[in-house]
């Protein structure tokens, strides 16, 4: 087993209406390593360093997709992240397939662990395969294709420093929808696939939304407002980003400045300690290179 | 005011999971030509031409189209139509935005005129620009974007004899459906969006839907069994074409011969009389010409 080194990209899921069916991969990064090792460690730094408990490797997820792909524990694992854990940017799925991948498996494999972490693929599609893509799982298979996108498009993304987990933020979706409501987020997604492509063709309505995003506001009451912020700053549409609580503004490139400061401007009025950052869409998906660091 | 005439394609609406949200024009045409008059008239030939009744014009959907766009009804009327009447081929919108065309109306008009006649937007839009389209309404004004289309792409109708009014096949819609339901139609149809762009990337389960063929296959019990034999003769795909009881299969061009002769036998043998069509997709939309014929 070669030491490999892994990197995979955050990633925006949803995208208002899109609800389990849509992720966009942003350019921030976790890069994973792994090699031969008497025993098993986890060394990481950046975003969710502290999610890694040198008297508990084993618990990492890091670890656990690791070695389950490798079929052995004695493994030495670092991981450098630029994503912010627990916040709709996809750190789970981004890790998932990047220790999965700097395990030995092959994309799709990366794809199919990280899918497995989750529970749904969109994140991990994103993630493993760059750019927009359509997932769902399909008889319990993750499926992905890509979808066009206009590269005219930045990303502003509002993300509080508070957490929302996944969990809470599921648990808050009704079990039943109106059928009006299932089929408003059809159109709207429908509009919104044909936005992306073409940044001349997007609307704010696009990305409205009726299945997720008013329930999870229950979560984060000053979201309406932020997305409306976003819209007022110059962006193009805006949505929240997975299951937040980071908020996602989508920008023409020249404009994502101001929209990006005036979202530093919005959290701050509102009472929302966090950061605003300026995104690209990734288009690579996974890469995976020979490990430059053996030390 | 001159006369005109008006040509709009008939179109296949939902495609499955894209549930008031997609539609495709194919071409089978309606023209409607509309020229000034001592009092209002309709002649009308080929499909709906029992509609037309001699002794109440007024009461036609041409008639009452065209005079409100024209502003009068004192037109003389023509309708000549391949498409055929209450089998989910949209033909509806099509006479409507025809007739609107030719009694002058720009195409934007035309479009939401045929609108406000179903209610709904897909079918007027798919008629009006042509292609695949996605469409719905937003604060209730009809938006149209235009998606990518493969052309080798060659479509199936499997036209009952018999009609499936469209009050009857909304009126079987639950209320509410569950929110699994809802992000399933999602995911496929994200994933059709992606396969009817590149027929190498399409799969049959983009097909799928929870929102509306199951409900309506009460009201045409073969459907399922009509759907599955497409797959079985070469179809990459199939579904209900609008709210039926046509229904679609989604050929490669090459194919598309056999599966219509397979469709033939399929209606034949589950004692369903009707036609299997062979169609393209309409890329053009309605077209307007000064009319040709005023005696």
């Amino acid at each position: 087993m070669l030491p490999r080194l892994a990197r995979a990209a955050a990633s925006s899921a949803n995208l208002g209406p899109g609800f389990d069916a849509l992720a966009l991969a942003v350019d921030r990064y976790v890069e994973v390593s792994v090699e031969p090792a008497e025993r098993l460690s986890v060394r990481a730094e950046g975003e969710g360093a502290d999610l890694a408990d040198a008297a508990d490797p084993e618990s990492h997820l890091a670890a656990r997709v690791a070695s389950q792909v490798a079929g052995t524990d004695r493994l030495a694992i670092r991981i450098r992240s630029e994503i912010p854990v627990g916040r709709g940017l996809g750190s789970s799925a981004a890790l998932a397939a990047a220790a999965a991948a700097a395990a030995g498996a092959e994309p799709h494999q990366a794809f199919a662990v990280a899918t497995q972490v989750d529970g749904h693929p969109e994140n991990a599609a994103a993630s493993v395969y760059g750019g927009l893509v359509a997932a769902t799982l399909i008889d319990g298979q993750p499926v992905v294709r890509r979808l066009p996108l206009d590269d005219a498009y930045a990303y502003v993304v509002l993300v509080p420093d508070h957490q929302l987990p996944t969990v809470e933020a599921r648990q808050a979706l009704p079990a039943q929808v109106d059928h009006h409501d299932a089929s408003f987020n059809l159109g709207r997604m429908a509009l919104l696939i044909a936005g992306l492509a073409d940044h001349t063709q997007l609307i704010a309505a696009a990305t409205e939304d009726r299945l997720h995003q008013e329930a999870r506001s229950k979560l984060f009451p000053e979201a309406p407002k932020l997305l409306d912020g976003l819209l007022q700053a110059g962006a193009l549409a805006s949505c929240w980003s997975g299951a937040g609580p980071s908020l996602l503004g989508i920008c023409i490139g020249d404009t994502a400045h101001e929209v990006r400061e005036a979202g530093e401007k919005l959290m701050s009025d509102a009472g929302v300690a966090g950061q605003a950052l300026l995104l690209r869409a990734d288009p690579r998906g996974l890469q995976v290179v020979p490990s430059p660091s053996k030390e």
